[in-house]
């Protein structure tokens, strides 16, 4: 049975991608959700941008509904696609780019971090970095 | 004269739907509706996505409202298409893609199921067996 | 460790409501949220008030948010009490009176039900029947 | 000049308070804003109630802008009182008990820490702790 997200380990991926982004040299915000998709922690980093605080923790509630990365939905969302219009769902908290990843226990999802306030490519890797380090805690 | 949509009736395409998707293999959230648009029962089976349950009830909703399946919106709604723009509308409620489908009773529109969790296609074959049982109930 | 809310589990506490609610002859509406505050079953009697549809899940909400029945914040939120005001936080959610009652496994809060569309005292009985009946099961 | 609330100082804050309440025996929310009153950090301890993520955020709001504790609000915004329905305004974002401190830095108000999860008194013993770090760092 998968456990449950504790705010230690949630420490331990802002942590995580909070050395990635630095080394990047990106301030980014940095949110973690549980399995009920209720915020466990939140970080931003000084300098971050203030409009990526929501970005990020919807990032981060998109990848835990959906169990899946954010940047899985971008070409299933686009016109034509099978979930075009999707995002007007779920009282504006849909982001379809990436920068979501679910965390995952025993092949379980657990929770998902979010990250934002870079380029998509960056959120990316640094939201990859947060769950690689819950992976291997 | 139609006949308004019972608990009874809603829970017998609540039934049907899950037994569909038990079959498929593929938990999903179920909503109905009533011919006024309320919502009459929901269930979220075991597993079923989170953030199905707001596309669930959108689904039905969109059913409703238009009183068609929800999969006649999606030509409809495309860039250059004569309902494009049309999901911001309806307060974030409408949905444009399959998984909702109007119940009817005479050929009355009473009502809506709407399932979300799997692909769409499967999301609509699991939504038309619970209007088939609400249909020859 | 306590169990995961599963909707069968659910489906029993709301079809306790349900009989304790015709019992007494007040249609109501019943909603289940499990340990995350995600909707898991939701059920309106034939009758039962439109309005209280919201309530109900807000009721619910409110147990599970707080690990209380809804009626332990009404004289903790009156003027002059402890948590005056409290119903401007969680985005218009909470509600203060009678008919919200978690859900409990092993003394721990596993989910909640609300119910809502009769009298408070009759809306609290209902949501006792329903916890109870889960707390049998 | 006062300084800029770094995320650094902000993790200091959530630590000292966190240490306050395991010695107390009792989970809470905390959350820090800075000057311009956007979210800096946040941190969910175990068992935490999910009703508070979202006091811990307003009470940290509510004592920025207003640059005074909640419980300073408490008696100014009862029945009679000057600031009577307050809480109206602010999108929902007013809370009127304690838990909520200003972070001051040479005499001005850099930014806030609110706490929920306890009883009032309990609440602002943790962010008085919280806001003693910042204090003193």
């Amino acid at each position: 049975m998968a456990a449950k997200l504790t705010l230690d380990a949630a420490q331990v991926v802002i942590a995580a991608a909070r050395q990635e982004a630095e080394k990047i040299g990106q301030p980014v915000d940095i949110a973690i959700v549980d399995d009920g998709n209720n915020l466990v922690a939140f970080a931003r980093m000084d300098g971050a941008l203030l409009g990526s605080i929501d970005v990020a923790m919807n990032k981060a509630y998109t990848a835990r509904a959906f169990e899946m990365p954010t940047d899985s939905l971008t070409s299933l969302a686009q016109p034509g696609q099978p979930l075009y219009g999707i995002e007007a769902s779920n009282h504006g908290r849909i982001i379809l780019f990436g920068g979501g990843v679910p965390l995952e226990d025993n092949g379980v999802v657990v929770g998902a971090v979010g990250v934002s306030g870079g380029s998509v490519p960056h959120d990316q890797e640094v939201a990859r970095a947060g769950a690689a380090a819950f992976g291997s805690r």
